[in-house]
């Protein structure tokens, strides 16, 4: 099963490199000037799994793909889609490879296994010069509501079954289908089997948070990303520190589920991911935090190490990482991708 | 009453400058970093009203106040701030207006109206040959948690004797207090009366957004922030559009405060604020917007324009705005201290 990590989760050069180094097939991204950052920087294979419609986006991502000579891998779930991408390809002569968006189970974009338009729409990607249909893709987002590794796993089990019955489908139809595209961390983590899935998209398992915590996939000390705040003010319940939404964002969930209790996890520096320690950041303005005290003060000026809920939202509030090894800073690297929601 | 602005909502050059020209006495901010754009850009009247208790932090802002110029004003609750400040204004040789932060009942920071503490606070404040203490500044931001225009009036009114109380107990201790500053928008919106106050504040009344709509302390056509987003996908019960919560955050109000339906107002482009044609975003993914359709159609690539829970968090998630003057585009502004959070 070959990996091809969800950049938008770090937005970073530095880190698309390592997945690259270690060994992932290319990227995925959800926006195209997010995308092209990245071909910018010489990322050669690329997925933009987003439903793309917009000419003047479209432009500028291909005319790049084809500059760079991109492997540039698009999604479609409509047939407004395929027009779009295919007039833009034609314009730029560029050959796109297309997988056909599968809902899930998120309800969000893509076809329902029985949408009896299925074929049809393969049909009218594959008629299109410029277009090459490679397969299907999915995300099984909603294991992130799960209520623990058991559902998501079956979650992702039922994924890959809607996935290989479409396939078969269209196989069916005389259709080749050699790509089967799935991804999402708690799924990726929860699974036990890949069967007919060629590839796998996960992007938030570069740092995790507390949403894979809270489904018991990974353990405290595997989540990579957290955030440096310092005690401001307190009263006889809080502490009150200099990290608010615009650092924490106000995610409790991702795709607006919930779950989890507070914004993030609070730990006095030196008792970092020590339970006995661990507060709950209860409340949120846009630049204070408000975490629950335990039974140990904390002096105004003490640095506290934050857990977030959804590290993918927190990377896209901040301007660089800072990278520490074995408690060192080694490195601060650029979040070169933030903000590019175009 | 004079005003001085929180450049938080905007943190933009282009319109501090505007509001300078309008009349306002200065800037508020939240943050250093935040401030010193402001600075650097030559404002010279800067009030960070947030307790500073870090000395790198204390130490580039005082730097550059005292480079600049800048009557710089800052706040205090604990005998830690005043140290900390203190001595980096001693280190620059910087005279420093101080507030006094009071808890009007946000429960954040800022001392209680009956601290015992609070004489001796300010004698510690005046006894620095630095700092120069000139009032009391307080957030009423519970205003936002109200449930109507009458129960925001209430808090501000709250607020208002609350100050008058304080300042009178300090100047029967024989200390002065010259100022007395207080601020938020949906306050300030729905007050009747600013007896004693000399300063107010607001923020987000710049733009405005859902939370003063909620209160009906403003009309849907007084919000001056809206988004525009792509319908990229569709089915039987919604618009799919391009924007998340990546661009709209995750707020259902200020604070942590709720109150609101979903994630902010939907639009078709050409219907505008128009009730009948009004959407709700119900649901966010970080980069998908699920609208709930209503009993008319738009195809796969139209426009939609949104207004936002709470702009102050949207703004601070982009770039650039772009200006419309009846309709037509006439210019982009930088989002200059976007991410400023340290």
């Amino acid at each position: 099963v070959n990996v091809r990590p969800h950049i938008k989760t770090h937005k970073c050069i530095e880190l698309a490199r390592q997945q690259i180094d270690a060994g992932a097939v290319g990227i995925t991204s959800s926006k195209v000037d997010e995308a092209l950052v990245f071909i910018n920087n010489g990322i050669r294979s690329v997925t933009v799994a987003y439903p793309l419609v917009v000419d003047s986006k479209l432009d500028r991502l291909i005319a790049a793909a084809r500059a760079h000579d991109v492997d540039l891998r698009l999604i479609i779930d409509s047939p407004a889609g395929v027009d779009a991408i295919a007039q833009v390809a034609g314009r730029h002569q560029k050959q796109i490879s297309i997988f056909l968006k599968i809902d899930v189970g998120l309800h969000r974009c893509g076809l329902t296994e029985d949408d009896p338009g299925m074929v049809e729409l393969v049909q009218k990607i594959i008629r299109e010069p410029n277009l090459n249909f490679v397969g299907l893709l999915s995300h099984a987002g909603h294991t992130y509501g799960a209520d623990d590794a058991e559902a998501a796993r079956k979650i992702a089990q039922e994924e890959c079954g809607i996935m290989n019955r479409v396939r078969k489908k269209l196989e069916s139809n005389g259709i080749e289908v050699p790509e089967v595209s799935v991804g999402s961390t708690p799924g990726t983590l929860a699974s036990d089997s890949y069967e007919g899935i060629t590839e796998i998209r996960p992007g938030n398992y570069i740092f995790m948070d507390r949403m894979p915590l809270r489904l018991k996939v990974i353990e405290l000390n595997q989540i990579a990303l957290s955030v440096l705040a310092t005690v401001v003010s307190k009263n006889a319940d809080y502490f009150i520190i200099d990290s608010g939404s615009k650092t924490l964002s106000s995610d409790q969930g991702a795709h607006g589920m919930s779950g989890m209790e507070g914004f993030g996890l609070a730990y006095p520096l030196d008792q970092f991911e020590d339970t006995n320690h661990e507060m709950i950041v209860t409340r949120l303005s846009e630049e204070h935090g408000i975490v629950i005290r335990k039974d140990f003060d904390l002096a105004i000026g003490s640095k506290v190490r934050l857990i977030p809920n959804h590290s993918c939202v927190v990377a896209n509030l901040l301007n660089t990482y800072t990278v520490l090894k074995d408690g060192q800073i080694t490195a601060q690297w650029d979040i070169a991708a933030r903000g590019q929601v175009h």
